[in-house]
């Protein structure tokens, strides 16, 4: 596909309430679409980003050199075919990538929410998305994929409305947050709001708390990759003098992790950090579809929802080296839809990336991936 | 022993030249001592401390009800037997307990040194200590002990010097940092730096830079428990009311790093964060006493030092659950001091504590500590 895709931009005219019971009024959501739909429309396959990611999910925007996030995984003949699959990606609710986040402008005041917006959770996200599929006109999908808090997503939202879906594909992803996975996060936050120029979250039109939220960057970044990984790559090398005087960078991994910082408050707001992680720690499915914090989703009307399940398939992908996804939550996953009578395959693969090899390890998602995909063709 | 310990400390009148040819003049030792020496002086065990520590490693001070960081290790019939030894420990060149560190005055200026201080290493670290031994008469020491980067010092000293020594006893430590562990200290000593309130390091008389060190302190904290610790004892738990939209802590595992952070700062200094995790980051034990750093220490004198080592002993101790210090960097320095023939024994304690269980895994490092001192007697 040679011509550029743009970003799209739903604008939604009427209140969308909130899990929460808040309401946002004038909701937008960016998204991209690849491939077309064909004629039965039952051949579309919506894609979830993780933490940082956008609805630019694959393919090139006019004049940028640089593919969107997934392109790898996306594109004719890829795992996710666009010659085959009408490919959808929409950017989260309380994102700054397009659709409304902390960053937006709340239309009652003329100023950015900061944080006036109200607090999102994940089952919120993919209730935005439900706007965006009905938008579209598509009533089912062959499957939601997504890797990390894009598995969240995808996991919810299968959950919630399983006879919407065919399929989901989780990637190093979990049902639920550790006790260690939400202190990361926590201390990340702090990090950002430890940052004078957070300011309570009011820096719209100020410098923005640049370096809390590099801090934060670089926090996460050593989760994403393995130890083994960063030892063959940077091990004890330096970079440059050691100017320990002034305790500037001196070894290699300091020049990454220095890098990783800048390079991230470049492109991602602040106190969306805070609202997306915040959501993925609360985030926990089980609670979510079976206690007291039901509120969504046919499976409240019909019960317990394992009749929707029937027929459905899921699948789950680990990476042996993902410290911050053990394999162990992926087989969490598959006992628990499983025993919701979904029939859940499970892969892990043998990989030293990490948590980042759901965006690097392209060829052994793909196998596993187009055959899954096509096992569902009817 | 009832009657309460005081710290002493010891003024150097001539000038302590570092490894790096940096003088620093007007040098302070802070130290305590338990136990007497016995009539031959040579029943000494120096104790080294880690990052956060102090001399007060046993005992009480007159007032405070809260014993030395190593108080149940200390003492009469406990793993070092003051009953016995003649134990020792100083507070490290760098930090802000009674020795020289960026927060003590320089006579040159009557300022405080700050970033003027010069850079440590833990070689410098163990050179102060000589001159203390020195100064206290002890030419001959049973052992050298301690845990993280206690260890690292046990393991230099003792390299540098091994006819000081008839033994060391390293726990929970390395020879060298690896990648991620640079990383971690590395994220630490940004978020120091990213806080306005560091202010190049000059902030003495004014606010320090809190927020920075507590985020610092919070990250140390993750590594230095295990996740299973971590999971068993807070999980999911949540503590207070969720109060999202202002990013306060909410669930128990926030509170405890919050604490944690807001605890430290109280009692630590930021330069000497960042001077001391720079040391430990720099510390490379193999090459220090091999390659062209060298410029200390009998082995320099004497060549290879594989003659001094003769008739040593070591113990190494690891953690099953320690996952800051892995059990592999253990087995690393046993095969590094084995081939200098040092006679070194190995012990992996099991445990679910993570790095803090040299802190409180007393029994297992007692009995493995009581019998390895009791073999050395002559």
């Amino acid at each position: 596909m040679d011509s550029p895709v743009q970003t799209s931009t739903l604008h939604l005219d009427r209140p969308f309430r909130l899990d929460s019971g808040d309401i946002i009024r004038g909701l937008t959501v960016a998204y991209e679409t690849y491939g077309e739909p064909n004629s039965a429309r039952d051949n579309a396959i919506l894609i979830e980003h993780a933490l940082s990611g956008s609805a630019h999910a694959a393919f090139f925007h006019r004049g940028d050199p640089k593919p969107g996030w997934w392109d790898a995984m996306i594109g004719p003949g890829k795992a996710f075919d666009t010659d085959r699959y009408f490919v959808i990606c929409s950017n989260v609710l309380g994102g700054c990538n397009g659709t409304s986040g902390p960053s937006s402008r709340n239309p009652a005041t003329g100023k950015p929410y900061a944080l006036s917006f109200p607090p999102v959770s994940i089952r919120d996200m993919v209730e935005v998305q439900r706007m965006l599929l009905a938008h579209l006109g598509i009533e089912r999908l062959r499957s939601i994929a997504g890797g990390s808090m894009g598995g969240m997503q995808a996991l919810q939202f299968f959950a919630d409305y399983p006879s919407l879906f065919d399929s989901f594909i989780c990637i190093a992803s979990t049902m639920r947050h550790s006790a260690q996975q939400i202190a990361f996060n926590e201390v990340g936050r702090r990090a950002v709001m430890a940052d004078p120029r957070w300011n309570g979250g009011d820096y719209y039109g100020d410098v923005p708390p640049e370096g809390g939220l590099s801090v934060a960057r670089m926090i996460g970044h050593i989760t994403y990759i393995s130890e083994k990984m960063m030892q063959e790559k940077f091990g004890r090398l330096r970079k440059g003098k050691d100017d320990r005087a002034v305790f500037r960078p001196s070894f290699e991994v300091e020049h990454y992790l220095d890098y990783q910082g800048i390079a991230f408050v470049r492109r991602f707001d602040a106190n969306s950090y805070l609202y997306i992680t915040s959501a993925i720690d609360n985030f926990d499915l089980v609670s979510s579809i079976s206690g007291a914090n039901r509120c969504r989703g046919e499976n409240r009307a019909r019960g317990t929802g394992i009749d929707a399940m029937r027929k459905k398939k899921g699948l789950v992908i680990s990476f042996t080296s993902d410290w911050l996804y053990p394999t162990q939550q992926s087989h969490d996953i598959v006992r628990f839809f499983s025993g919701l009578n979904a029939s859940v395959s499970f892969a892990e693969i043998e990989t030293d990336h990490g948590h980042d090899a759901f965006l690097t390890d392209i060829e052994g998602q793909t196998l596993i991936i187009r055959s899954f995909l096509d096992a569902l063709i009817p």
